[in-house]
């Protein structure tokens, strides 16, 4: 007799679902706290709040959400190939930053027989993809959390398609240099594409010239979000910048209207706000110095960080998270990333830093392990 | 040397990318209209626009889209599980019921492998979908284009993973009688999935006891959307209905936040909202008895509808679709469904239905060709 399973892809079977950031409602519920009790530092979203053009620019959209998204994308599209004086057939609009890695599937992995490569600690949506696509994705090592850039070219096979560098990487935030991305993506051979996954390149101060490897017609697709520093996560809005030949491939993988008609409206706006993307960098840089600095003081091993949340080692990720949450704080424990030593924290407010390096101690001390302070 | 071409896979190089319904603001741009003057009857939306409660909720919303969505949209599977007295396990929300299309097939459909079953002139997705998948889509006849259920059923082979069945059909207009439908169900084979898409199910006076056929445990996924009678096409957000077995697994093939917040709280909020909902009601069955009427009254064959929308046939789809254009009028020409004679015009408002049948003589008498009223 047949049976459910017996009809099922193999991918989806090992599949391991993603482990996102508790959400405010959830622990609001399980806890007896109002929402507004409750401060998230789990899923590195803008603490400003969105973008205050977006917000506007929304206002004016809201009447016409009973009309189907411009397919396209045009204006959208257009906005952004400007932002990066690129043509408009090198931008690919995704539901997210996450559904461009889905496009990269579709279009150039089959099953069991083509392979993607990314980094050790690298973001999980690489290797979930790879699942639901039953394709191998080989890990590299990351010494001190780092991409080993000689291992990943190393690992490169005949059938690898894909290969995802990450910078800066979450959730450790390390960052490529920038010659060594460059030599990378110039000596990259012809049969695999290079997705570099930019979704926090806005904080770097010194962000590498990764677009113009677009104009020179590279095989690399860059990932972008407008989930970081646009403050848009809830709204799914994300693209990849490409040479036209791979952007026009991506472009048949999508579906007729993958991504709303409000994101759309939000993110053209959205990228007009230097105001709000100046203000977001500062508070960034600070918070992650002051969060940094007092690590460092209570001897705590953390990685340094390019991005807007930093990685630190607290002995029981797991205790950890859950000790906060009885305080009303949501983190990011990382045992699903094979850290259970480890946790993620997000950059708030100013006042959010100085607030949670106020309980983090107490917090620390209720969790039964104590951190040890040797190696990794 | 290795081209682009050859990393690419099969499927999307045969892939006909989806022809959607042309946008006001495009048409702004190429005619010289400004927005308000144009009219738009070609995407089967809701022409009172949307959910008046939807619109309030999303106030509420938008000044927390920089937070993730809740991705597992708990909130709303709650409140469409009680909506069909059905169980939060039964409901998979999708970015649009299109992606759950797409989920259909990673979950039950192997490239080169497996094989789905349409009506001839049903919803283009389904066939767009198998090209992606590199999987064979196989179209029944359907006479006077509706479902034949017996050939349907006599198609069904060893590889058949999906049947889509649609109800009321889009572009047609045609519905299953109900009691088909069920037999159909009952009689499928262990082996398929009935993909049951009721995107216009809501149109229905007598609509098809199908919810009852997921309690039961059939191997059956009801496709449903809030972009048709809740007026949140914009939005994307849909849904599918089936037993906990099903559902669970195509939950693994969805993104980590496939459906924006936007969209979660506005079809909270519209599922509540029956007055919109009976406005709704009335004004499309009033227009698509006048648009039907005078159809007759021209002479012209159409399609008695079970939906917001009516094909009619023009002799030339195209040339009349072009010659409305330049009155400031979208409707659907259907080319691309292999009915060249043939429009759909979707039902507004009964002030646009007004307007639309003076204009449409007009511009009829403009077209080269004019139709013959032998057969189809």
């Amino acid at each position: 007799m047949t049976t459910l399973e017996d009809l099922v892809n193999p991918g989806i079977l090992s599949l391991t679902p993603y482990e996102p950031g508790k959400p405010i409602d959830e622990l609001a519920r399980e806890q007896g706290f109002t929402p507004d009790q409750i401060c998230k530092l789990a899923s590195n979203e803008n603490p400003l709040g969105p973008s205050p053009l977006a917000l506007q620019a929304l206002q004016e959209a809201l009447p016409h959400i009973h009309l189907y998204p411009d397919g396209a994308g045009r204006l959208l599209r257009e906005a952004i190939a400007r932002h990066h004086d690129l043509s408009v057939e090198n931008v690919v609009l995704g539901n997210g930053s996450n559904e461009i890695i889905e496009f990269l599937f579709h279009v150039f992995v089959l099953p069991r027989t083509h392979e993607a490569i990314c980094s050790r600690h690298a973001f999980a949506v690489y290797r979930l993809m790879a699942q639901l696509f039953d394709a191998r994705c080989r890990e590299t090592p990351d010494p001190e959390f780092r991409h080993d850039l000689t291992a990943m070219r190393k690992s490169i096979g005949p059938n690898t398609r894909l290969i995802f560098l990450t910078s800066p990487n979450n959730p450790t935030g390390t960052r490529i240099p920038n010659r060594e991305l460059e030599e990378f993506v110039r000596a990259a051979p012809a049969h695999a594409i290079v997705a570099l996954d930019e979704a926090y390149i806005d904080f770097l101060d010194d962000p590498p010239p990764s677009v113009s490897w677009v104009r020179e017609g590279k095989n690399v697709v860059l990932l972008r979000t407008f989930s970081k520093m646009q403050g848009l996560a809830g709204l799914r809005i994300g693209y990849a910048l490409a040479p036209a030949p791979i952007a026009s491939l991506l472009q048949r993988a999508r579906q007729p209207f993958n991504t709303n008609s409000l994101a759309q409206a939000a993110a053209v706006a959205a990228l007009k706000d230097h105001e709000h993307r100046e203000k977001t960098r500062q508070i960034v840089r600070a918070g992650r110095i002051r969060l940094e600095e007092s690590f460092a003081r209570q001897g705590l091993a953390f990685v340094p960080s390019s991005a807007n949340f930093v990685m630190v080692r607290v002995g029981d990720g797991d205790a950890l998270f859950h000790s906060l949450l009885r305080h009303g704080w949501i983190i990011r424990p990382l045992r699903s990333y094979g850290l259970a030593e480890w946790v993620r924290i997000s950059i708030g407010t100013p006042e959010q830093v100085t607030r949670f390096l106020e309980i983090f101690p107490t917090a620390l001390r209720e969790t039964a392990a104590a951190p040890d302070s040797t190696g990794r």
